[in-house]
């Protein structure tokens, strides 16, 4: 079948304008470490996909997952040892203060239930998040998407949005990074005031550890502490939310390491399954007793020993393919390499990022910082034809999304650079 | 490690009041067909769990995810044929209308869409549902969990509930089936009024067409169709949660077709993959299409090539081993079986359900019809330790609930109902 012919039978089966990619879609038929194949036997290097942490189709991944499913994948009111062990290897990995886990499938159930901790130990009712923040596809996470794209009569009274900090397009020009950081932690206390205003106090914040969505932003210098510092200070509770950020996307095991905080609630997801719908909260056992003394949550297909065998395979290939060093080291890396190449290219501005997460801004040009949405398309679609899978993001739709699978290393990096050089003069030229 | 060591461990990394079954819990360590065995070697027959509906590690269902898992599971932004075949498969099995679908996790996402899909197309925010339903566990869906048992204040104003329907414990005693299904829909138009009232329009009612949660009542002649009528001509439409209702739990593929009504959407969850995560709100691709025109949904692990083949596999097993039939027969012999031994024990009260969904009273006397839910629990316990593991539930918490797998045949059934009896002598001396 084409793809025009798959492309309108998918319109019809999973309704129009359900999101695909690229003005040429791929239709993909296998993957396999940090490759995918189309049904034409084309190979694509995945610069994208950060759910399949260890690669596609990981073979260790595969067995714990199939020698579970063999033996056993039944709810969570049994008792049952594996989803105890795997609950406390996560523990283990986290800063102290997060040893209990409440299991759920999704990012946006973890989101969930990690604002309802935060609002049964604090009584309050109101988050402040960021305003290019998003944190999940429900009604109630859904209410953080946007916020400073979302008209005025849309906006929900219980949460409020202050500027996600950054370095490039800074809230004032011409201050110190220091001056900088109080601007914006200025406006973080602006948000928690105006939600006091209007007589909503204050459950948390939940933002993303490295402001994903945001673009990736380089971070003003001690932000994050000092706005965790803000939010305990008027009662409220900091989730972090590791679902992009977290299982050594940074480098580190989690992304609130990179940015340098500690969060009282984690939501953790995408990768933790390898592609298995697996996700979670994480906090104290005072904060997750308090909130199952207040709600009787349960989740049919979480805490599964199915989730438990996929989640530990994957821990399991990180620690043993010592892939947060690779990370760290292939990321720096590339980074280096792509603003090398600044200087032959005037519309790649700011490239930045932690680990293998890298974000690099498309600008008409570098004076002006005028975000070019289109012509970021043009590059991403330029690259998807060459056999480079890469995304766009952030606010402006502007910024190149390089997400790859962790087991991305040196060569992959050259290939594609080789690739991105090509693209770039040919861009220039057209 | 003993049992209760091991429940000091779970309260710590799990959280103190995660859900868990039993007076003595029991520790599952393995899964076969329709029974389970714990870390001791016991098998207790499963007749509770209704998500591994083709039997615990139904080898065609594992084959079919790890050929899968060992091939391509990524997100739905590319092309993908499977998923497109299992959608297909699946709106080929519903009505006419509901030819189009957007895949979830879980139920709870699935409703979260199908609410979506109501308010996109009428415009309105109101919502309608039995006062004793369930719909899932996020903030917007749990809007809906027992309104009846509500405090006033915790009451969502976009959602007003009617009595659940029942002949058990009617609205009105000494009056015809018609009459009684008149004095239902009398209060399905007293909540559609009561949003209007309140300057809410009305989006439509959300209901499960089986009421599972409300306890199975049997429902009085045509309230289904006529209150589905009663939305419609309200302007609202018909969401029918089949999460539970689904896949020949009730002998028919769907629980409307048990009730009698046809629905707009249709929500799906538990036992579509057996165990893994997948759920999917379907629709006509006209509703489909006007939701995704207005948001842009996108769920990182639904529609996966995974989803799709357990999905498929599922179907494949309910067709090529004629559950349905099974599920019919098999469940109409259990509650003629169960009613033959009303006479011999007083606390049985209303035996009632659809195929292999039962639901029986458990009360102090047939003629106060004093819900009884300590003896309910007794039961339940007492079952537990002769290896038989069945729940209670309902609004009152005295309904014993009886939701084998679709596998369950009559030799299981025989030996149940000669535990049950011994059950009974038992709980009746004592």
């Amino acid at each position: 079948m084409t793809n025009s012919a798959l492309m309108e039978r998918r319109n019809h089966l999973l309704g129009m304008g359900a999101p695909i990619f690229y003005e040429r879609p791929v239709n993909i038929v296998r993957g396999e470490g940090v490759w995918l194949y189309d049904d034409g036997g084309h190979r694509y290097l995945d610069m994208y996909n950060n759910v399949p942490c260890v690669g596609h189709c990981h073979p260790h991944v595969v067995d714990a997952m199939h020698n579970q499913a063999q033996t056993l994948n039944v709810h969570s009111r049994y008792l049952n040892e594996e989803v105890l062990d795997y609950a406390e290897r996560l523990a283990n990995l986290h800063a102290d203060p997060l040893t209990t886990v409440i299991f759920t499938c999704t990012g946006t159930e973890a989101n969930e239930v990690a604002l309802g901790i935060a609002r049964a130990a604090t009584g309050g009712q109101g988050f402040i998040c960021s305003d290019a923040a998003y944190h999940g596809n429900s009604a109630e996470v859904g209410k953080f998407t946007r916020v400073g794209q979302q008209a005025e009569n849309e906006k929900a009274e219980s949460v409020r949005a202050f500027p996600h900090p950054q370095r490039y397009r800074p809230l004032r020009h011409g201050v110190t990074d220091e001056e900088l950081t109080n601007l914006y932690l200025a406006e973080v206390e602006s948000a928690i005031e105006s939600l006091e205003a209007g007589g909503i106090s204050l459950a948390g914040m939940l933002v993303c550890s490295i402001l994903a969505n945001e673009g990736l932003p380089s971070i003003p210098e001690g932000f994050m502490e000092k706005a965790a510092m803000l939010v305990r200070s008027a009662g409220g509770l900091v989730i972090a939310d590791e679902v992009q950020a977290g299982f050594c996307r940074t480098g580190a095991w989690w992304g609130y390491e990179a940015t340098g905080f500690v969060p009282d609630i984690v939501t953790m997801g995408k990768p933790m399954g390898n592609g298995l719908p697996v996700a979670g909260a994480a906090a104290s056992s005072e904060l997750v007793d308090c909130f199952r003394q207040r709600k009787r949550y349960f989740n049919t297909f979480a805490a599964s020993p199915l989730q438990a065998a996929a989640g530990m395979a994957v821990i399991d290939v990180i620690e043993n393919e010592r892939l947060a060093a690779n990370v760290a080291a292939v990321g720096r890396y590339l980074r280096d390499e792509l603003r090398k190449l600044q200087d032959s290219c005037e519309q790649m501005a700011d490239v930045r990022g932690h680990g293998l997460f890298i974000g690099m801004e498309w600008v008409t040009d570098p004076e002006s910082k005028e975000a070019d949405a289109d012509g970021a398309s043009e590059v991403v679609n330029r690259l998807r034809d060459k056999g480079f899978l890469i995304g766009s993001a952030g606010p402006l739709g502007n910024i190149l999304k390089i997400r790859p699978p962790l087991v991305f290393r040196q060569e992959h990096a050259d290939a594609f650079l080789t690739a991105f050089e090509e693209c770039i003069r040919e861009t220039v030229i057209a």
